[in-house]
């Protein structure tokens, strides 16, 4: 599969990896496992994205990054310097020091998740919006129809406690299957939402 | 992928439908839209397995199958006639008067899961033991230890509720990846239960 010809224009993909039993975190917020193929070096010095995942992130070509407050504060904000170099917008009522003081220039704060997909897709300026978590706002945006694809990595592991990434859905959604390809240990399943 | 390569032998092996949210049933124990890719033709008269039914059944080459007592009720018994020509285990307290008296060939019931599964892997005498479920069997077999091997036909459909596949487990499992393939519009992945 080349990444020029599969480029996701002007969508809402949603794009997290989950366990098998469709938790995208453990108990205590753990996602040690289930990132682990993000990752390839040993030890936090060497570490550096696996091949897999820039294969992922060229594939996308996102023109934007769509994230919950609490994926925002369990990264600390990625350090003020998130690795996809594009605009990125938190839905959150609060606006954090650093970026009200305008610090940090990479984040753009909505309170609606109507208005957050909006300035997403405008920032986006018809690249794809790469929505990364976490379960709560994968389940709003679903909610409101406002996703148009998504991306599941599922990581071979029951964990059988944790973050469920879909609960509260409020109607039963249609897909429709785009591809599926295995990675290091993953399976990755692309699908578009029916509307 | 020929179905000859690929015989799981002497292997517990649950296979399920799911949906992508991770459910086996949807409300009132409906699975129309799980169970639709098993079968092909319009009508209740025309209705026959479908080619990739026969595929997933030839290469599990199934000695025995194990199933739970709601899976046996919902299913009427299967007329007293399974499609699947194999002895069916059943886990349940309670025998049905076609099978206490004679009538129904078919069947053996056992009463723990234990017992279940080792009269499975007797009676299907080295090919594989068929696991079609329902969930509360997959869960108590995963507890006990007792699957080698998980095949899940993820059904491109979010249902939002129903009975969930993955649920009351006791502890994180890992699992290897054996193959993935897509189906008609289903993603089959085949994981091996890491012991």
């Amino acid at each position: 599969m080349t990444a020029e010809g599969n480029k996701i224009l002007g969508t809402v993909l949603l794009d997290m990896s989950v366990s098998l039993d469709g938790f995208v975190a453990g108990p205590g917020d753990d996602v040690e496992r289930l990132h682990r193929w993000v990752f390839t070096g040993a030890g936090t010095e060497n570490m550096r994205f696996s091949d897999e995942l820039h294969e992922v992130l060229a594939e996308v070509d996102a023109g934007a990054v769509l994230a919950g407050r609490r994926t925002f504060d369990l990264a600390s904000g990625w350090g003020g310097d998130p690795a996809m170099k594009v605009p990125h917008v938190i839905l959150s009522h609060d606006v954090p020091d650093e970026v009200a003081s305008g610090k940090w220039t990479s984040f753009v704060f909505e309170s609606g998740i109507e208005a957050a997909v909006a300035r997403a897709r405008k920032l986006a300026g018809g690249r794809a919006v790469y929505v990364l978590g976490g379960a709560g706002l994968a389940q709003q945006c679903l909610n409101a129809g406002l996703l148009d694809e998504l991306q599941m990595h599922v990581v071979p592991v029951l964990l059988g406690k944790g973050i469920r990434l879909f609960d509260h859905l409020d109607a039963r959604t249609e897909l429709r299957l785009i591809s599926a390809a295995t990675g290091t240990e993953t399976v990755r399943m692309r699908y578009q939402v029916v509307k």
